[in-house]
């Protein structure tokens, strides 16, 4: 697996049930997966000689993330073709549209698939016409990789977009959607075409990060649970995604609407380490491997994960932490990245299972909190 | 953790999720656990230096297997209590009785718990005297270690009996039980004194060794579990156990017999990775930590473990006998331990989760015989 982040590493753990070699690429020794990793290869995915002799004896290369340049993804899979090297899954094909989001909005368009109103811009001109069309706020999001860490842009004025237009960053403009939900519809398939979906889920974020999963989504109405299940099926088999495929959509007036694909084990998927039959960390693997797929059915009424966030000190006391929180709620189950903790960055998650959706709320969001910032508050 | 076989493996895994540090004392580096582990070090657990120097900068020392030497457990004691060196979990106090099966059954007695009749014995004249008061077959049990890699003895005549007693290894006399059942009833402790219970669970051994793990005991009434319960937290309180203790159990003539004990993750508790909400691999880190411990409670009506051996060659093609499993049976879980398969070793194990123990069993049954095998009947 090119990327050593904390997906890398949950990965890592469920390559050890199934009893396969598992080495993954690193930027540095200390990162998420290489720390746990008894196979883990320093070295920078956007060079080809480090991507080719990390891939050296590997009957497969999967991704913790896409942002391995396409070119190089094309080398990887002449090599491949020619029997030199490992296959390549996902594929170039299929991950160009994770990697080039004008592409994916062009590509489900020409699908029929519904999304957002979107449109290229080049300047504020452009971005302006869109706002007439379609009303302020207005929705700038970066074609590929981004600025600051960040590659979207709520616009609430002309001077918010052109603050965003002044950077180096070629953008496209999308209507900006007044949802009444966020969902994520997980799928994934193998090269032979075999699919298998999870559960729809809802996903809490705040300032555009994630921070609650509740599985299954509550009250979706059961027609739209299997609406979005469909598209994000439909979608793995026309863009040939073979490994895992999350779906992000917006419930809005009733329908859905795509938001953004990925093609790797998803912050939306976490939940499935202990509330489905076959985590999705175990169904990459199966996929990519070409075996046949796990059963993905919740083990519990309701699943709710949250995600920790560094907070204050980069190097917290997480043990005495662990006191707290364990002693609190025996049933929490977490999941630490040993990751230093950078205010705002995920350093963990926590899963609980039970049947009142409002209770494990309340009890992940302690948990998680406690874990991030040492106090009941969670400040 | 001292041991670098599949319960190290296992622990090693669980030890991810909780982001701690986690080494291994490996024999090899083609140890089970040492293949996963980013921390496997290479040495002799006979060996103080090596124990020693494997120690160094860890927090607790744990173990795989109760085989290090009483005067190396004191040796890491004797550190721990100058402060340079690990707390040492369980300690030797406690591991001595796993250590030495007479000493074992003498505690026991003085514990009032009930036992099978023993007697020691030092030669033919002894095991008859057994004999008469319990008639044939007598059982006899190395008081440490064995030959031929095996411990136990059930000998039908004076003459198996001499065969024993010729090998240089100190045996004792048991009775041979006519049981109806064998169980077994894990629990953690923890140095605070927190404990925690599993469901007890029955164990189908042939041979003398464990193949099927049925959680928990069909048709074991709620008055004999809650005693064997009471009876294994009992124990780890008066052994001053930290970390798991797993009682084995014989059911006879509707009463329990302690038959052996383990002070360690044990097979008998591998349906917890998935049966349970916490794994017993969680709980034994969390115990040895002295961490609050996690709800031991089951997370389906019924759950079966069947362990995996080795059959023919060395080394199957274990991937394509994963393709005919998983897809037969997309439920199964399956663990394996990157062993070699020499015939009658355990290399892996199975578990699936359900309402109808028979057809659990059946499927439980048929995954491990093909992974076994490679054919459908299991030979």
């Amino acid at each position: 697996m090119v990327g050593a982040g904390q997906l890398a590493r949950m990965t890592c753990q469920a390559s050890i049930g199934l009893g396969i070699g598992f080495r993954v690429l690193a930027a540095s020794a200390a990162d998420s997966a290489a720390l746990i990793c008894a196979d883990a290869v320093t070295g920078d995915y956007t060079d080809l000689a480090d991507l080719l002799a990390f891939a050296r004896g590997c009957d497969v290369v999967t991704f913790d993330h896409e942002q391995v340049p396409g070119g190089l993804l094309a080398e990887l899979e002449k090599a491949a073709a020619a029997r030199s090297g490992p296959a390549v899954r996902p594929g170039r094909a299929a991950l160009r549209y994770t990697q080039d989001k004008l592409a994916m909005r062009e590509r489900l368009r020409a699908l029929g698939v519904p999304c957002p109103r979107y449109a290229p811009v080049t300047g504020l001109d452009g971005v302006q016409e869109c706002a007439a069309r379609w009303g302020w706020p207005v929705v700038l999001k970066a074609v590929t990789g981004g600025y600051d860490g960040r590659g979207v842009w709520v616009c609430g004025t002309p001077a918010e977009a052109e603050a965003v237009l002044a950077h180096p960053v070629a953008v496209f403009a999308e209507e900006h959607v007044a949802f009444g939900a966020e969902l994520a519809a997980l799928v994934a398939r193998s090269p032979h075409g075999q699919a298998a979906a999870y559960p729809v889920v809802q996903t809490v974020q705040r300032g555009g990060v994630c921070h609650e999963v509740l599985a299954p989504a509550p009250g979706l109405p059961p027609g739209l649970a299997a609406e979005a299940q469909r598209m994000a099926l439909a979608l793995a088999a026309e863009l040939d995604v073979t490994g895992l495929l999350a779906v992000e959509l917006f419930l809005a007036d009733g329908g859905l609407l795509v938001n953004e694909l990925a093609m790797r084990p998803h912050n939306s998927g976490h939940w499935t380490i202990e509330g489905a039959r076959t985590s999705q960390f175990e169904q990459h693997l199966r996929a990519v491997l070409d075996l046949p797929l796990g059963d993905p059915r919740i083990t519990a009424p309701h699943v709710v994960m949250a995600n920790i966030f560094g907070a204050g000190t980069a190097s917290p006391d997480i043990f005495s932490r662990y006191v707290h929180v364990m002693a609190a709620d025996p049933g929490v189950k977490v999941h630490m990245y040993g990751k230093q903790a950078r205010p705002g960055r995920k350093i963990g998650h926590v899963t609980v299972l039970g049947s009142d959706v409002a209770g494990l709320r309340d009890r992940a969001a302690r948990a998680a909190a406690y874990l991030s910032t040492g106090n009941e508050e969670g400040e």
